[in-house]
């Protein structure tokens, strides 16, 4: 072929990449790859939920990262910012800028992480594009979600005398990504695998946040670190956030990382990457959000409000405001 | 913020990239590119169609080439798949991995690119992201459009007995390519601008596509080249198809060239880049298809024929085979 903006790779080309590794993960609407483009039907009364995200080799993953687990990583993202809409997952496409010399094996690992997630979400590939790229590897994903019309959780909707509320722990994969660095060396390997863990593979909380629907009033996902993305909540609802630092809560593995280094507990709350979710709804909510949880199995936690004003405080036991030190934009 | 999977590029963050550059064009649905996700309604009856493609600089574009012509070209190459499908164009999403020494200037010159497209083929932005990269600028547009549910023209339903029929003219972003390349230089300036531009500024059939709902059998865009894409509907309708050179539309520039260089004819039908549409349909239709055509005044042109067995053959006014050499992937 010639001048083909579609062609890509040199060990293997991309219809026959498509062929072999994606095309058994196309869903009905995917036509088995082999059209312009794909279908997704919408039933009446719902809307369709749309997001993108994108990540690039050495910046949001390391090139030595198990392929399985960055193809999982990349759909999780997704599937998080879906389900902080209250959304449930439907289809994704994909697309792929991979160098010539990344090996067949590479893409084989990765559509393998694809198939087992999404048996475990219950979603399918759409589509997407595979091209060759003399950079680093570069992944670009769009998930698919429905939401009844009208119950999506916007961020817009905090209201002051809300509780703010988080889904997990908070700050196991801030911690995961300093260990995958050389931090800690003193933690024992059970507690560092279980962090590491975190960081490399979010749990999105798909069940989670379409449960909460008629429920949350404001919903994000903690990508930015929790106090970042209240502020986002706040911004776009005009009013202001207290977190308290003793409610938040930590994993056993990031409690024995506390005890060794006890300053590090309020950076937690700026570490990023956890993929929890954060909401706020009316206080006469409590019981029931504490019942889905328990119903769900997903660990939910009280751990501030919202009131007038504007920005994201967070206070110690006693209600004194903490400043905690923004080290600023680090990648790897 | 810290560890944030977001955050990207040196000069200008992603949040006031976003802000600046990329809510002005955020439809309703996009909901001000603040939330986690964008919203698209499916009107009943209707299915959404979907498509992606990437676009790496120094593979598919050139680093200088003009911004706003990139933002075009990476919209309307997926507009022309979603035509292709016979849908009409709604809304994108659109992820960016930008280099760190990349200027404002540049997204701003692509963002009103994207803009004034916008307005022109009646789309809006759905959302995103906004990553940086150590390598060069890597783009990502998934596109969506509607069609009625039922009336999607696949590549595969070619029957023996239809038509083989093309818009506009093929092969001149081939020679546009050539030129920027440094080929043909005894040309003259006129004609040289013209074909550079179908090479970096393709026009997607997006009226045409439509159009043809419920006349076409089949149908594809043109991007890796005649034979080839007349070749993917060949494969999936397992017909073949016969195409006879002196019927291939040629522009007045390409003439030209031809007349210049007598031996480019048959490759032009092997050049990519065109983003005409291709498609077959019963011989009854043909006046239709002529009436559309004057209607939308867009060329069509019957170039051949469709029958049982397979493969793609270009054949001289005497029904001779030609051979064309296919000199392989080639980008920039």
């Amino acid at each position: 072929m010639v001048n083909s903006p579609h062609e890509g790779g040199a060990a293997l080309g991309e219809f026959e990449r498509i062929r072999r590794f994606f095309a058994p993960l196309a869903g009905p609407g995917g036509l088995g790859l082999v059209d312009d483009a794909a279908l997704a039907d919408c039933r009446t009364g719902y809307r369709l939920v749309m997001t993108a995200d994108a990540m690039v080799a050495g910046v949001h993953f390391l090139p030595e990262d198990p392929p399985d687990l960055v193809a999982k990583k990349l759909l999780r993202v997704n599937l998080s910012d879906l389900a902080a809409m209250g959304a449930r997952p439907l289809h994704y496409l994909l697309t792929t800028a991979l160098p010539i010399s990344l090996g067949a094996d590479w893409v084989e690992e990765f559509a393998r992480g694809l198939g087992a997630d999404q048996q475990l979400y219950g979603v399918d590939l759409l589509g997407g594009d595979s091209v060759s790229t003399p950079g680093p590897t570069t992944l670009s994903l769009t998930a698919i979600g429905e939401v009844a019309a009208g119950t999506e959780i916007r961020r817009s909707g905090a209201r002051p005398g809300d509780e703010v509320w988080v889904s997990g722990t908070i700050g196991d994969a801030y911690i995961g990504l300093g260990i995958l660095r050389g931090g800690y060396p003193e933690l024992d390997d059970e507690n560092r695998a279980a962090l590491v863990r975190r960081f490399q593979l979010p749990e999105p909380r798909v069940r989670l946040g379409p449960a909460l629907v008629c429920i949350a009033h404001a919903m994000i996902d903690i990508s930015d670190g929790l106090l970042a993305d209240l502020g986002h909540i706040c911004e776009t609802s005009h009013v202001a956030a207290i977190v308290e630092l003793p409610a938040l809560p930590m994993s056993a593995a990031a409690r024995r990382v506390a005890a060794l280094e006890p300053g590090i507990a309020a950076r937690l709350a700026i570490g990023g990457d956890d993929y929890e979710l954060a909401f706020t709804a009316a206080p006469e909510a409590a019981e029931t959000i504490r019942g889905i949880g328990a119903w769900l199995d997903v660990a939910v936690a009280r751990i501030g409000r919202i009131e007038a004003g504007q920005g994201v405080r967070l206070v110690d036991a006693t209600g004194r405001e903490l400043f905690v030190e923004v080290t600023g934009y680090r990648h790897f």
